[in-house]
């Protein structure tokens, strides 16, 4: 069984989209990734750091999905990151209304002995420097995945490319592809991606769907046209999440295998933005899972001949 | 051989993009929609209207591409359709610099005597009455696709209703399907828009693609990721005439070869995109067109077995 480090906030949310708003919920990229990521029968640990402050309750529900939590780091007497944004009606903005780094301030990952030989690594979204910091501490993975956003190119631009330079496989969504490049094309994005050290770039393009790149090879998966979505958080990591987790579970690296890791990606995406926070991600079954893959295939499977 | 006719402008664009500026060039959605349904041996013709300044050549040039123009009418002493635009930087919107209704205003459409038993009618963006107008004139057809936009919405919604009221295919681009239904879900978009009346409805995303709605069904074509695009002027018809050229060539009006149409129409289009105007269209070979289909497959098909 293939083991998979995840590094990643385990936080707190408040979100407010048109449809209502939360109190602080369960949030953090490791804890979409690692849902998301539990669908498929894996070994898989989260490295993170919470305060005082977070709810038993939260943490037994990461180890009732199968998720090895040593390597959270509990602070006694600190405070849990904290998150809270309100979404524009079209729900593909945000504004960020609040952060409170709190423990996340001196977080220093240590990656638990039984992981440190993971072939699969997800880097989730957070400072180059703790990200850079869990590389140093692995063996031989396989499979290095990061995932990071505008915010790190901004500030930390250096240490960044760091990170970009070992890892296999980049996501990001499209207008950080096209700041991190400079080039306005996806296409053209991507292959100045490559050159800066991954071999696979992922660009998320929200409800547009995400693309795939690998030097002149290009594969398109769309996200799933929903009748609502109620809450775009978490959706990148779960996406995220979703693709290592099928690629760890099939073992399988190649970019055929990845066209599917990304039909998986989006298919479990498509469930998390059903409702508030994890809150569906808490409550999938196989056979839901099962009955929207087959809609994707749908969607894009065309069997007449047109050439 | 099917029967195809299109309605729509002939017409003079002058166009502005990042990489350049062109003069009065050939323009038009029936000469965007002709030029791309004359990939397919079919018996097309068009119902428009020109003045006494447009250039023979340019007739020659529909002609020449086997396009039935008994249909255009050529004003004495009249001035031509003219449109002139900018495109922003990242090419998705545009403005209009000026717009020259000229013989268009008191444009009576005469359809040909021979293609009043046209099976195939694609009645491209323009005022709702003369679409309208062509319907009444047409006998007995199989399918008939209806193009429009915002501007009729805006400013004859009546009109254009009655028009939706009687097509089977209706294609509109995301922003106006939130219009016309009232829905920011494109789910829910194009479930109001068929209770307007057509069977099947087509939400053009540019870039991000197209999606084909019937019922319950729906079907995704993206766009090809393109390393430039230079013109979008006129994509939209392209696709268009690709869709109906196809449907009309295969003479198959099912929601399964719908599927090849749309992405047929997305592949012309996607040449369109290449050059100012007309000129990439006027310039395809079918070896081009067939290779383009391969990489269509390529980059949403996959094989693996992933449920």
């Amino acid at each position: 069984m293939s083991k998979l480090l995840i590094v990643g906030t385990v936080a707190f949310d408040a979100i407010e989209t048109p449809f209502g708003k939360t109190d602080k919920i369960l949030g953090g990229a490791a804890t979409y990734i690692g849902l998301s990521a539990a669908n498929f029968n894996i070994d898989s640990a989260v490295v993170s750091i919470v305060g005082e402050d977070f709810p038993d309750s939260y943490l037994e529900l990461l180890k009732k999905n199968n998720i090895n939590i040593d390597g959270v780091e509990i602070v006694k007497g600190g405070k849990t990151f904290f998150w809270s944004g309100r979404y524009h009606n079209d729900l593909n903005t945000r504004d960020t209304l609040e952060t409170q780094l709190n423990v996340l301030s001196d977080f220093q990952p240590l990656v638990p002995k039984d992981y440190k030989n993971a072939e699969y690594v997800m880097l989730g979204n957070l400072h180059p420097l703790v990200q850079l910091s869990v590389l140093d501490q692995i063996e031989d993975p396989k499979l290095v995945v990061l995932d990071t956003m505008n915010f790190w190119m901004d500030n930390t631009l250096e240490d960044l490319k760091k990170v970009i330079e070992r890892v296999d496989v980049i996501t990001i969504n499209d207008e950080e592809a096209r700041q991190l490049s400079g080039e306005h094309s996806l296409v053209k994005a991507a292959r100045k991606i490559e050159e800066m050290g991954p071999k696979y770039v992922v660009i998320k393009k929200g409800e547009h769907g995400a693309l795939l790149f690998r030097g002149d090879q290009i594969f398109f998966a769309p996200a799933l046209p929903l009748e609502e979505v109620f809450d775009p958080t978490g959706a990148g990591d779960t996406f995220a999440g979703g693709f290592i987790g099928y690629l760890a579970y099939t073992n399988d690296v190649t970019f055929e295998n990845m066209k599917s890791a990304i039909i998986y990606g989006s298919n479990l995406a498509s469930f998390c933005v059903e409702k508030f926070g994890t809150e569906r991600m808490q409550k999938l079954d196989r056979k839901q899972v099962n009955e929207r893959l087959a809609e994707f295939r749908k969607l894009t499977q065309y069997q007449t001949h047109i050439d």
